[in-house]
């Protein structure tokens, strides 16, 4: 790959509108590495994009890269970066945060307003046969990790920043709701915690996957017990109000509520119930510091990111990938572009 | 005050009915001392009980005794009580814990579920001449406080309780919503704890006492300025969901939500803004290991307790002491037995 | 067992002076149980005051019935307390502290000064056939674990304690010192919290144990790799200050370092080290609330608590027992009395 | 000011020797600014370095610039700084992080082990006419602070370090040994942070200080009272072995240990007591995150800066300034470029 060649990037015009298009590969600017990418998973956000041209304050207004889960391979590296890297496999970490921003010093660089992240309006991501990057957050990996389960240190990522708001530690009882990529992924990252993990869905079918996550028991919302105080932690993967709402009722006292999942705009949050029992309740928004953790646990095997993968199509099959997830039985679609 | 001797104590039939009634003096048993009241403030929850004859799921189905914010003079110690205490005077914590319950012994006595507590059906409160009351929870006071401050260490103990659950500390900008007796008392002890303290309220007039209680700014609902994301914690003494809503939207990043005003069933918790600002929510109930604290501030004179006191009244008047607060101007009315 | 029988008991005259005596069954007073002793550990500190007469301040003046590692089957059980306990099998919490003090109500039970601890003069301790105990600690255990695992919970417990003051957590860098019973369990307890386990010891022969415990790592003090900055936590298990030394220099920045061995009564603290890296450093003191936690991960079978007894001993065969652990190989001794 | 003039600087050529020297004044790189210095405290380290000619392992083996506590007015503003900000007058934070390093994302940027901070061996200090600084570690600060005192916003920042890192807040007893600046400022802060603060010095006359930075009670080494574990928290600025043990003697249970002052190399720790008590020690290196407060603080007049000025001296005086610590009553000399 030389200067001036050019590269396939799969463009989204506007609701439902994808094209392939031709651009020139980027050079690498000081710090930065030119990747080329081997695999990128579709997240729910990126369908929702696709399907509806917008997420809340976030509107597609102009021709955007969708895919935010990327792994890679150093093709060229700018100014000040080690030409040693080259060769080297990497998984991406998307958002990049102002350097010396204060969320950026104060350990929230995920919070910095002026964050740039992989496939939010107006920042391409990473449906592409090549992006740029800063080197610092292009992670290593090793040859353990196949492209795929590079890719999805991000949603492990996401998984691993739920544990640490909810505070999950050994012993505790966590209550996970929702039982897709994120919610399988919560679970096997407070099982490895130490936690006594439960998952519930409201289809039986999805519950299957959450014993080989971590699970140690599951119940499905038509066979959900009797609400009783005993859960330390519930950790929201569905975004649905009756959801995070029944888990609410099964939190111990100074019990802990992290809400992961993105849909309801609003819950209406039981007043009584948070006094009475001092429940802790709090949102993530992406992560922070992760990829290190990330990048340990996948190397040992410790939870099988390949077996998310329930699907994997080319560039030009971007459009089918972003719709894969809503079949019988899909987890997670991946692009290797 | 001799054994077999009668007092006259101040009952709850049902809502608006209160009546004096003769009941022989209680003898302490062993820890307990016997308490010759001196002081009871009204909190807005008798008014409740008062009014409605029930808060949530506590139903008053029998006489009730009401008044759980008391002061005395020790008469009489039971077994296992230092006699040297009678004629102590003291401030009455009005919850009494299991001993060796889970939550007692994990530090957070008040979420114990067999808790016994002042005017909670079926525990009989404080307007009455005499209660007995384990030692442990009668906390001496020196000479400097007087009855009615004594008796407002309570409402103390629920701004201090705020301020710990809120994590407030040096520097915080603190917004505090409703400027009644709890709302000034949190702004006081947040202003001792070194924060930049904002109150707000619906009513200009009750702004006035808010710089007496620590608050640097205030402005009412009508003239609240555009929401920034300026301040490290919100504390809501309202209860209200407009004014929980609006302290939301003015948190940072990492911003802590303390709900503590009772009023809303539910409230519609914007789940975007709690996930795009990982907000940290939480409520109180009562509080624990508060007295020592609450004690010391009054003592030096560090908030004004004796200043909330806007009526008193005699056992015979408690009917009218219970709707006092709704007046122009009330803040805090006291009861002497 | 009727009221008015007689038991034997291990008495502790001075250094080295143990003998049995015929003692009165107590009788269970209020709130209480009478208890069968089945297994009691052997610690340390047991040991420790066979061989002294004194740990520290605390002298063996008068005489002293050693042991508070207890597993037993309640007997009788008195006022206020559930009868249909009686048969229950049971592990001993062995420190009971007064109900409403002030470290009580605080969480913090462990640190009461008043706090009644087995075999800590002058209350005596579990080599016993009958002890009282206080129902609330006296925590009944299933038939999944054995009589010693049940008196095993103790030392569980510690390491329990020990984990908690580390926060160790998932993906922590632990580095153990000591492959002693508390070394192991420490070792056994981080690992299940997801930590990334070292042990090391003066003694290769020790460390074959650690693998089974919990360790990924071992490494004896004599091949003891170059200090590299890269543990989050040590936990020092030994007592001896080289060992604690070595362990400080091995933290990562804002590492923490838990002192749980005793035996050095001071240690020559680098303070530039503690300064330059802010190095957090704690000790503890037994443990507090961990017994139900103990429980639940024993009887999952996830520490194998009956893999540490390397000898057993009848109540008159306490002093080999107290000093079975200086044997090669030894770890546990336990006594049935 | 245009390019190619030159300034003179204050250089340390070994233990003792100082001299002037003309340099070209710098040009602000991108995202820097010029600054021309009108103040710079000098802070023990500094007099160490001219005494000794090193401080540890930081040995001056080529020509240094002093001076690290500095404020100025930027004359120059490089690429991607907004022009705005010439004539700015502003606080300068010394310690320059990596942008991206492990440590700075983590939000504990002083401990990354590549930062660049005034008067460290290699990197020259304030003790000169003009230096360059990132803009985003050029505080502004307004016309209520004097020159000195935005110069001393840096120990004021090693006071609020400190704070944090014993987690001081309303209502803890809190001792501090030592009143000179340093001890002065973090009285002046736990008082300002709700604390009830008691200072202590060898020197009585060093104690009359205390009162006006916030200690509400004080005594001397020799008049020192029997040890009761009554704080909460004990910070030493002291650096003395014997301040410190006496201070940890004085912690009541979990207290707090921070270890601020530097001179010792070791302390005997005394591990039963730490053990016992749950004591936690920690220390701090620097400071981080703590301008914006510091400024809030001077800016409102809370803690008087301008008093711990002592003496006065130009950039040819600079070795008369390292050396006026040492005088009776002197607290802080500043020098004026």
């Amino acid at each position: 790959m030389s200067a001036g060649e050019s590269m396939s990037v799969s463009v989204l015009d506007g609701p439902g509108k994808l094209r392939l298009e031709e651009r020139p590969v980027p050079t690498p600017g000081p710090g930065e590495v030119l990747v080329r990418i081997t695999s990128v998973g579709v997240c729910g956000s990126d369908t929702h994009y696709f399907q509806e041209g917008r997420i809340g304050s976030f509107v597609v207004e102009a021709p955007l890269v969708l895919g935010h889960e990327a792994s890679g391979r150093i093709e060229a590296a700018g100014s000040g970066v080690d030409p040693a890297l080259v060769g080297q496999r990497v998984s991406l970490e998307p958002g990049i945060p102002q350097p010396y921003s204060k969320q950026t010093l104060a350990g929230h660089y995920n919070l910095d307003p002026d964050v740039r992240f992989f496939a939010t309006p107006p920042v391409d991501g990473a449906f592409a046969e090549y992006v740029v990057h800063p080197a610092a957050f292009a992670h290593p990996v090793s040859g353990q990790l196949s492209d795929d389960a590079a890719a999805l240190l991000e949603p492990l990522s996401v998984a691993l920043a739920a544990r640490a708001a909810g505070e999950v530690q050994l012993g505790d009882k966590v209550l996970i709701a929702g039982a897709g990529p994120i919610g399988l992924l919560v679970s096997a990252v407070c099982a490895l915690a130490g936690a006594d993990v439960t998952v519930t869905d409201v289809r039986a079918e999805r519950l299957a996957a959450a014993a080989r996550y971590g699970a140690a028991h599951t119940f499905t919302t038509a066979d959900a017990p009797e609400p009783v105080p005993e859960y330390q932690v519930f950790i929201d993967a569905t975004g649905a109000e009756r959801a995070v709402l029944s888990g609410m009722q099964r939190l111990a006292p100074r019990g802990r509520c992290v809400l992961v999942g993105m849909g309801a705009d609003t819950i209406a949050l039981p007043v009584p119930l948070v006094q009475g029992r001092e429940l802790r309740i709090t949102g993530t928004f992406r992560y922070a510091n992760t990829w290190p953790l990330a990048i340990s646990i996948a190397e040992k095997g410790l939870v099988d990111l390949d077996g998310l993968v329930t699907s994997q199509h080319g560039l030009d099959d971007v459009g089918a990938a972003l719709v894969a997830g809503a079949r019988e039985g899909a987890l997670k679609a991946v692009v290797h572009p």
